[in-house]
């Protein structure tokens, strides 16, 4: 019970204290003065130019409250202009920068380390176009990802990404991060559908490549470096991007899987069954539906019939897969899945589903089921899978990997992982928890531990084990989240010598100071 | 007709003159000494090393006979460590270096243009890995398209693009180019399906960037940069790629469009009823129909009913789409469309392909039509629309262009030039054609212009014109070709000033001597 063991917000000193451990500020960065402000001001209106303490929280730590800087002042430039002419002045000032936009990410990468000046991009959320034949959008890059999408769909269209951050985060901050998200088994990843972008290195220099062209051979596509480079080279200002058609007919099933093997046997019935309908295929362990649906308003599982009541909130029992214990849920699968088709002909998706069905079934690869016979239906069922990440974090401490691994041992990760921890004293009958879920469909597995508290004896349990494991078996130690300030000191898991030292040669080209989101994506020399 | 104007083998004379009027060899390059290729052989051994006056000749000249260059020495290496040794040394040696694959491009960017060090991939061909299941593909960079296809074909794969030169392209050109091809519009760009590269530095470093996860956000996407730089920055050496699965169902339509507007409904309604399944869309113009029945061996037009025996290879009027003359193909359409799908399951195809025959007919958008009905009718009907290229090529001289439009207006760009060269003294009396072809689903028209032989003066009235009437439409200068050594005069027409010049400063980065493939590219400082 986790009231029993004395949890409590997560100890932000802790965290802090380990993550700053090897890293100092640079003293080559002159701090922020009242005449740097005054020329802020000029630039922005002083609306524009946040210095007040209070105000200033929301930009200096992220949203998991695991990373907390110091910025003295925040910037909400409205245009382009603005943009260049602010880092211009920085670069120039020798002033560090962080660019931030939603603020969604989990690596730290969006809020300052020490007193960077935080450039917001809150107050660029302009849709600039949209061409109602080919589907193509500009936007500012503070545009919010779920507003975007309403837009588009309005137009019968929709954006080619989803994720569970869509109703905060920023298109720019989605690019910048590469973010992957729920249906890039479908629509591909962001080096394909953005289609240009317009940015701001860190000298000011402004590089402006906005075509909606689906094809364009004209020398390097330099648009790619600032797609995944997390601020570091400069501050994307427009993203130009191929919207895709908005479905006719949308299917979603929720799948109980008995065993990890049958998950995998079902993506790939589902690969073959489904064929060009298949959107997104998720999994999710008994463990995550458990804390989903105990921490979260109205969140449930419908395949997991309620035998007691709910002790509130934080009560009832928690686990792993596999584990057993006298939990409320104990009809509840070691496996959950959510599959789910895009399509344009209602008849035929169906068809395909059904077929689907009876195959995975008839194998018994999945035991039970659900299809979604509404929108709100399957509007709750997607809240089961997103709010995972949420109810982590209220239950805790939560420390969070987000890793390619090849499927068919995706998994073992998870398990040898809970193995190590309870070896090494942080069971679940210590209050931790790891669980695993993700985008079955790419290879890409969130594995997260839930503890108490933030502890460096657990961290030293994890770290760096699960990078060391994961670069043993050819994965990525970042498939999607990216590296920001949490994984900068361990890129080398997953890039070689001569692709860092490259790196920062082209960060030298484009942001020839250095004052770009410093401390974060490249390791210290 | 074409023999009574006196056409011949294309002048390379002339077009090597205009070609190289504004271009001087680098002086600080130095000659290919006898050291030197001693240096080779040692690497390489002796059959490895080319420099016999008529064996360099295949390696000195493109497809079209119409970029010559000097080569005195060909290389071929056969593995990633060799062709990391050559790259060092020439660097040291300041010998310049022209990359080959197959030598199918279009913009002469694979043969030398003085005396550069040619490197073919051609020994470079193996096939490193499978997966099965996922269907990764890892290959070395000589690795020919076709086998690579066949090869996953097998195991129930298909390779994500496909285009007129895959019996002869290697895929280590197909990426280094950016290669579009036929089914862009549904399998995506290379930015998207290149999931690793492995590739060497000018300076002969190599970037092992050979990984085959579908997500990987560690750092910049540095593969990236080596997809579309045509040589520039090394030399790929082998490529991780995403396969798609083979389809179980191919429908392929031939259909007949009385106008260009018909063409674009045609191409909406393609979208919207065929959705998911559609793979691909291309349009050619009467005239295009006209030179591949009439230049080719066993090429016909099943919807053209042959009125009269055809006189010969050469035989027969010629003219663009709307003239009137007195043609032996009277009944054929002003356009013509191949309408594509791929999916999974053959009867929901053929439902949603006979909905969207009956709603383009029933508006009149298509006059006549007709469906393949087996691989051979599929492969001939490919052969009308992939054969135009090599079918121009036979007439005579011609200038290729190929850009990026607004699908609405990209026809335009046709008439347009047909009447300038009209009113210049260069119409189809003169023997010229203006012709337009291309994968209209992805905006990419192939404008060609056919002439009975290569002429300054008619040159002059097509560029700077072509490229201008581009960039004053948004369009791009090139679609999928390239810039190569045709268009590195004119990259200025599609990038900006600020782009160019990162370009150089990327390339100094990864090619410090500058020894990779001069001349082509980055325009003159």
């Amino acid at each position: 019970m986790l009231a029993r063991l004395g949890i409590a917000r997560p100890s932000y000193v802790a965290v802090q204290r380990f993550l700053h451990a090897a890293i100092e500020r640079n003293a080559a960065f002159d701090k922020v003065s009242e005449k740097d402000v005054a020329f802020f001001e000029q630039v922005l209106g002083s609306s524009g130019v946040i210095s007040d303490p209070d105000a200033l929280v929301p930009f200096n730590r992220d949203w998991q409250k695991k990373y907390v800087g110091n910025a003295k002042v925040a910037l909400r430039p409205r245009t382009t202009q603005q943009v260049s002419e602010l880092l211009r002045y920085c670069s120039s000032r020798r002033l560090a920068v962080v660019p931030q936009g939603g603020n969604t990410g989990l690596v730290g990468g969006s809020v300052p380390v020490f007193d960077e000046v935080v450039v917001s991009t809150a107050a660029m959320n302009r849709i600039l176009h949209f061409d109602e034949v080919s589907g193509t959008l500009i936007a500012q890059s503070g545009a919010v990802l779920q507003a975007l999408d309403e837009y588009a769909g309005q137009r019968g269209f929709m954006m080619p990404l989803d994720l569970g951050a869509k109703g905060s985060c920023h298109i720019g901050g989605n690019v910048s991060t590469n973010a992957g998200g729920l249906r890039l088994v479908r629509y591909g990843s962001l080096h394909g559908s953005v289609l240009g972008l317009e940015g701001s290195g860190g000298d000011g220099r402004v590089l402006d490549l906005l075509r909606t062209l689906r094809k364009d051979n004209t020398g390097f596509d330099l648009k790619q470096l600032f797609i995944g480079a997390e601020g570091t080279l400069g501050i994307i200002t427009a993203v130009a991007i191929q919207c895709a058609p908005r479905p006719a007919s949308v299917q979603l099933a929720l799948l109980a899987c008995p065993s990890f093997q049958a998950v995998t046997a079902t993506l790939r019935a589902a690969r073959r069954v489904l064929g060009e309908v298949l959107s997104a295929v998720e999994f999710l362990d008994q463990a995550c539906s458990h804390l989903a649906t105990r921490h979260l308003e109205g969140v449930r599982n419908p395949l997991v019939q309620q035998l007691q009541p709910l002790e509130g909130p934080q009560g009832g029992g928690e686990g792993g897969a596999g584990a057993t214990h006298g939990s409320a849920d104990a009809q509840s699968a070691p496996f959950y899945m959510l599959v789910e088709t895009h399509g344009s002909d209602v008849d035929h998706d169906q068809q395909k589903m059904e077929r689907f069905l009876e195959s995975v079934m008839s194998e018994g690869h999945v035991t039970d089921g659900t299809l979604a016979t509404s929108e709100a239906q399957a509007g709750a069922i997607w809240r089961l899978r997103e709010g995972i990440s949420e109810a982590l974090v209220r239950r805790g401490a939560v420390y969070k990997y987000d890793v390619s691994l090849p499927t068919a041992v995706m998994y073992d990760l998870v398990e040898v992982m809970r193995s190590r921890l309870a070896a090494g004293g942080y069971g679940s009958d210590a209050g931790v928890l790891v669980v695993g879920y993700g985008h079955i469909g790419d290879g890409n597995l969130h594995l997260n531990i839930s503890a108490p508290r933030y502890d460096d004896a657990l961290l030293s349990l994890i770290e760096p084990f699960v990078y060391e494991y994961v670069s043993r078996h050819n994965g990525s130690i970042s498939a999607e989240h990216g590296i920001g300030l949490m994984k900068a000191q361990c890129l080398s898991y997953s890039k070689g010598a001569v692709a860092v030292e490259l790196m920062r040669r082209i960060k030298e080209v484009v942001d020839p100071v250095g004052i770009m989101n410093p401390y974060k994506v490249l390791p210290p020399r």
